[in-house]
């Protein structure tokens, strides 16, 4: 894939901006140009992610701003924090970084989440460019505006939503992402079929061999049609209100996984890959899916290797972990359900009927 | 004053709201009805204004919520850190609160930009309600979305632009406030003369012992006429891109005295107030002003019984704390100065003049 692939995101207000797709993005001076001019940049990254890439940006960088800063944290989701927060906040205050200051996510989900989410609150909002470079980040965390840290009681908790100037995916820095990590990816890929786009997933079902041996076309293809979906969804719904939550698709029960294990003890895309597997049983039960949907999603997660089998930690810790969902409301636990192959709804779901989907898999 | 005032914050985006002014609103039904619905709301207040009035307002709200909790904070300054944020994200979360949970405010401007600033990152963002119950909180920072948390390295560096659904401002809470902090809200109330009204400021000057002595139609009116002048600034402006920067006159060495100091020592209003006495002088060292303003402002200041004299940190430290001010760019002090009565603007000022100015007021 030689060409860059543009997908933007249309949003109200001149907060329009584009996703840049495309190998060798990182060294090329375009992707850099014509982002708001301040005195200083600022590189969040972290310790697996900043020997490989920090030294090449900073010095694309170092050619639009006079200054260009490098803040490493440490690795992984039991870092999204306020700790970590904090670090890069006690940096920008530390060097008096006024509020025009830039700053780079140069990462997987964990930096662009807490990079966007300290750019929404330093001095009330400074500019941020994504530079996802994971998978997981390209097809989804970084676009969208989402930020946010964890809190003990739940993920992503404390955040806000705040839009990135740019987006730049640069698909070379896959190439050194672990195995796992790329699988993890996928599992956000897989996603978009159900709630959005029937001929994806079979697109997906067709080319998973390409796309773990990471056939760079095939890759470059998966990630623009992916922010495609999201960008179509975000620009119609930025905050949540209703349509968003489609793209939450697996990430109820993925995220008490995740709290449940604590963080870090599955990758996010491991635990969403799981949840999507017992919502689209969930979808089932309600009658609202076939089995042999159920069947369809759950050979195609196992053939990306992905855990289809959710950890025993009892359905009660399930059902407390869940309930603090963001979803919910009033107590009742809300899934984003499948309603028809590419079309997903959120559904209030009885404890009775989440606690049998548990017990079915072995969860409870 | 019997009748209700009410101003209006026109923003884009079905943001507006209203601020109702006058005596008795807390104990008034209306007062709390036609707020979004939940299935619970928190009460947000401190130790010293909790005791007055936390158990009639969340009395009032329980014929609208079915469940009001209360989160009491430490009182003051020093306490405006993430140590307070996390306490009030702690209770939202340890019982499990939904995203449509509505927060109460209820206090001065330490407890409305907290709560704000809560609102703003829980969920990503919860609806709120600003109850001040001081004087500085009713005319200035209840209104206009500013929340934030204080840093050790500076004032309201980390914070939001978060709109209220409602501002409840009961002129009755001002009968218990404290001498002190009731000239500490004048400092606010003066200001908005130079920076916008001419007229505003002569009728501060001859009603100012009126004010001092708590008349209620007084105090009425100046809360009125502050919040109109706010919310026209605040409707033009909201993000300060330019205008809305006006309403800091005084703020930028008033900041400085408040970090150099310790948050607490000075109340917020004594060191504005005492900063409009340093900007004056520098707006006629600049020869925006004569000499005659700088006098007039000095005296209505004293005549209120506010600090006219700066603490002596000495010049490289105000200078070092004055370049973190979120108005510094590239490294130069921005400072709010009157350019005619009724009008104000941002001018960078040479770090020369501002020393000069320090020296001549016995902080340097």
């Amino acid at each position: 894939m030689a060409a860059t692939d543009t997908v933007r995101i249309l949003l109200p207000g001149n907060r329009d901006y584009e996703i840049r797709i495309g190998s060798g993005l990182m060294d090329e001076r375009s992707s850099w140009q014509g982002l708001p001019k301040a005195g200083a940049a600022v590189v969040v990254s972290n310790e697996t992610v900043a020997p490989l890439f920090a030294e090449r940006l900073r010095s694309q960088l170092l050619s639009v701003y006079p200054r260009v800063d490098l803040v490493v944290l440490p690795d992984g989701e039991q870092h999204k924090d306020w700790a970590s927060l904090n670090r890069i906040c006690d940096h920008l205050l530390g060097e008096a970084m006024d509020r025009r200051t830039v700053l780079f996510a140069l990462g997987g989900g964990v930096i662009g989440d807490m990079t966007g989410f300290a750019a929404a609150i330093y001095m009330r909002g400074v500019p941020f460019v994504q530079v996802p470079t994971t998978l997981l980040a390209q097809v989804d965390s970084s676009v969208g505006g989402k930020t946010a840290i964890n809190h003990p009681l739940g993920k992503n908790m404390l955040g806000a939503f705040y839009q990135p100037e740019r987006v730049i995916a640069d698909l070379d820095t896959l190439d050194s992402l672990p195995d796992r990590e790329l699988r993890a990816g996928l599992a956000e890929v897989i996603k978009y079929g159900p709630i959005a786009d029937a001929g994806f997933l079979c697109w997906i079902e067709d080319n998973l061999d390409a796309l773990l041996a990471r056939d760079k076309a095939v890759l470059g293809y998966a990630v623009r049609r992916s922010c495609e979906i999201k960008a179509e969804v975000v620009g119609q719904d930025e905050r949540e209100q209703g349509l968003r939550a489609i793209l939450n698709f697996g990430h109820t029960i993925g995220h008490a996984i995740e709290a449940g294990l604590g963080y870090g003890a599955w990758l996010h895309g491991e635990a969403v890959a799981c949840g999507m597997v017992l919502a689209a049983d969930l979808s089932q039960r309600l009658g609202l899916m076939p089995a042999g949907f159920v069947a369809r999603l759950r050979a195609l997660i196992e053939r990306a290797d992905l855990p289809v089998q959710p950890p025993k930690l009892g359905a009660e810790r399930y059902l407390q972990l869940m309930r603090v969902d963001k979803k919910a409301e009033a107590g009742e636990i809300r899934f984003v359900l499948i309603e028809e192959l590419g079309r997903a709804g959120l559904h209030a779901v009885p404890d009775a009927l989440i606690a049998e989907t548990l017990a079915a898999h072995g969860a409870a």
